[in-house]
């Protein structure tokens, strides 16, 4: 197959869209944007292009003037979240209202939905508010999208032939309303491409080592497969993406990902777009084995990564969190001495932990860690970011020492995500 | 003291900043945007507000169009972030070197650190490639500043009156160089005012009625305090905020609180801002006691929460994550009776949770949870969402049923948050 073939980024009219959220939260940083970075990854995969993310206060010109900009962008889409909350600060309604040249009227079935909610879900936690009643007004100008689970609904307006889409800026209100209504309208308005993604995890190696490595590839790649490094917590991911007809250009994404994989053989760490914590959930239920962990410094963290996936309960059984050294001999029966003669980070004590836990959890496998995550509690001999690791189960043990150059919770991050990566690699070549 | 003497927000000249954002991986939504919150909190802190933020792609164009956007807007402080790895994809340094009409240039010192983590941090793991030494070349029109931490350094260009400071996306080097050259230059540079704020927590009252309660507060604050509602998990936080001359505004902030603090006595958390494990933390450390958490459905999120403060060790001693029932069972001795008759979600699990814990740990109080996180596992009489959860000492031991109707991941968090408030509420209350 030709590359002439092909119908290439360029040639493909591309749906760009942008994203304004509004609210002095987050703009005085009391609020982590995660709302946006959600929404991009789902248009990403029906073909949408985000092309711009806008964050703007409560403040009338400021609103005013960005939708002014969005009419005049590239986009064709224009979705805003947040800014419809019921206090006085939120002026987003009504300026919608002005802006697109309509009239404030209640809406009745909105109005219904949340009485609804007040009587039977909120029940006598919180009255009605004339505040509350206000939120299913509506300028009559809008389609109104459904918000099963909130009081405020979305508000779908038109100009220029783009549309603009308000919703609220609580998180799973506004997943409920693009799951619901956004994606379904997008993708029934517009031709949109077919995007296609392959993703892998590589360990070990850095994003320039790696780029220097793959050059060849990457300089080898036909124009419709795009490659992108996305390093994250000490892992680069490798993602390959192609846009255009669906019969035309999957293949060639299947050929090349096939390619990448064997350029990065001996860094490969997840052959597929998901986190350890799933790795390591399928590999023990294709096994049909079980796990446990020994906490030390990650204070917990690894257990609450293996749980934070659905359905854990079917080969996670549970962790001891050994902060205080008493608990390490108390509750995993590492020896004192062991303690005493090597310390709390070491390999002995990290060696002992996983004995402890496999014994004490019965499971198939586990994994321990004691480490100094910082600021204080360091040495000359053992710095800040020093971690010992062990993962094991009833016939052998393996152990790593890692150190980390960071801060306290990011120290924690690195070293659980590595020691769920040394687990899943035990468990695969364990046989 | 009238309000006539005060300068309030409009009299006084804000310095306003933008923050840009560069690079495809915040567009597609593989990374969430940590740092424009940081930074926007620390800019708060020092008096400077930031107006607006975008982000946008490693596109040259969009690139461009968003520095001359910025030249013509109202902030003086234009803060860009990423884009200046050592990547072909990352297009920000040339461009800004055009932009701001310079020529690439070495810059010794910077070759030189770069060099040396290479030889002595980055050691053997990574070798030094061309594309690193290329990160020690600048912009012979910008002035640099140190990083650190990282190979890419900080750059200051002017234009128009305005400064324009371009740093790494990775969170900890552009912190090392915000915290070390730009808050200083910053204060060196403007006049700023002086900005005070005061925040409480309040529990158990929804945003509107809490509105609704303390409308008379809110309708009589002088013009230059400003009330501000931040739900979050499910709390309200209040937070006053004052600017102008400290002398003249510091005592009125003060006062107000106060007064914040008596309308909503019944509902207060909090009395100042600081999270619930920090708050667990000092009034351990106070009375000199000591913890441990025995959980289920959290699968050691409170643990993690704990210990995530820094000295935790003072008073953490651990943690059994009892997520099996064999593990309630033989590590923290619950009845296998009481599992069979009441459920492991019910409040008789949960006090011999607490009770097991508090003899394996050895400490002065506990905390237990376990509940239905879902998506799977609730029942008509149980829902997904339901948790019960004690928290003891010695002598005694409270229990309470929650119910969360949220997704994983938030009843995980919402469920965390609430057993370690009824915790602080039961230490506080504890003599």
């Amino acid at each position: 197959m030709t590359n002439e073939c092909i119908i290439s980024l360029s040639d493909m009219k591309n749906i760009n869209a942008l994203i304004i959220t509004i609210g002095d939260e987050l703009l005085i940083g009391q609020v982590i944007d995660t709302n946006s970075a959600w929404i991009a990854q789902e248009l990403n995969k029906i073909g949408v292009w985000v092309s711009r993310r806008v964050a703007i206060g409560d403040v009338y010109d400021d609103i005013w003037q960005t939708l002014d900009a969005s009419v005049e962008s590239d986009a064709e889409i224009i979705l805003i979240t947040g800014g419809l909350g019921p206090t006085n600060d939120d002026i987003t309604k009504p300026l919608l209202c002005k802006y697109f040249g309509g009239k404030m009227l209640m809406h009745e079935p909105t109005l219904a939905h949340v009485s609804y909610l007040f009587e039977h879900i909120f029940k006598r936690q919180m009255p009605l508010l004339d505040v509350n009643r206000k939120q299913a007004e509506v300028p009559d100008v809008c389609k109104v999208l459904k918000n099963d689970i909130g009081t405020a609904p979305g508000m779908l307006f038109e100009k220029n032939g783009k549309i603009f889409i308000s919703m609220p800026g609580v998180p799973q209100e506004m997943k409920f309303i693009v799951e619901n209504s956004v994606l379904p309208l997008i993708k029934e308005r517009f031709h949109l491409p077919y995007i296609g993604f392959k993703t892998l995890t590589t360990a070990g190696i850095g994003e320039s080592a790696l780029a220097d490595k793959i050059k060849d590839f990457e300089n080898n790649l036909p124009k419709h497969i795009k490659l992108a490094y996305l390093p994250n917590h000490g892992f680069v991911r490798l993602r390959l993406t192609t846009q255009g007809e669906k019969s035309e250009v999957e293949n060639d994404l299947e050929n090349y990902f096939e390619r990448l994989k064997a350029a990065v053989k001996e860094f490969m760490a997840i052959e597929e777009d998901i986190s350890f914590e799933i790795l390591l959930g399928r590999l023990l239920k294709e096994k049909n084995k079980t796990v446990s962990t020994a906490e030390s410094c990650t204070g917990g963290y690894i257990a609450h990564l293996i749980t934070s996936i659905a359905g854990s309960s079917d080969y996670f059984m549970g962790s001891v969190v050994s902060y205080d050294n008493s608990i390490k001999e108390n509750v995993l029966g590492v020896q004192q001495s062991t303690i005493e003669k090597d310390g709390a980070v070491s390999e002995a004590t990290a060696r002992e932990m996983v004995k402890g836990v496999l014994q004490i959890m019965q499971t198939d496998y586990a994994v321990a860690v004691s480490g100094i995550m910082g600021p204080g509690g360091g040495s000359s001999e053992k710095p800040v970011g020093t971690v010992w690791m062990a993962v094991g189960n009833k016939k052998r043990t393996e152990t790593k020492m890692m150190k980390f150059r960071f801060d306290r919770k990011r120290n924690i991050e690195l070293t659980a995500i590595n020691a769920l990566h040394f687990l899943c690699t035990f468990v695969k070549n364990d046989n």
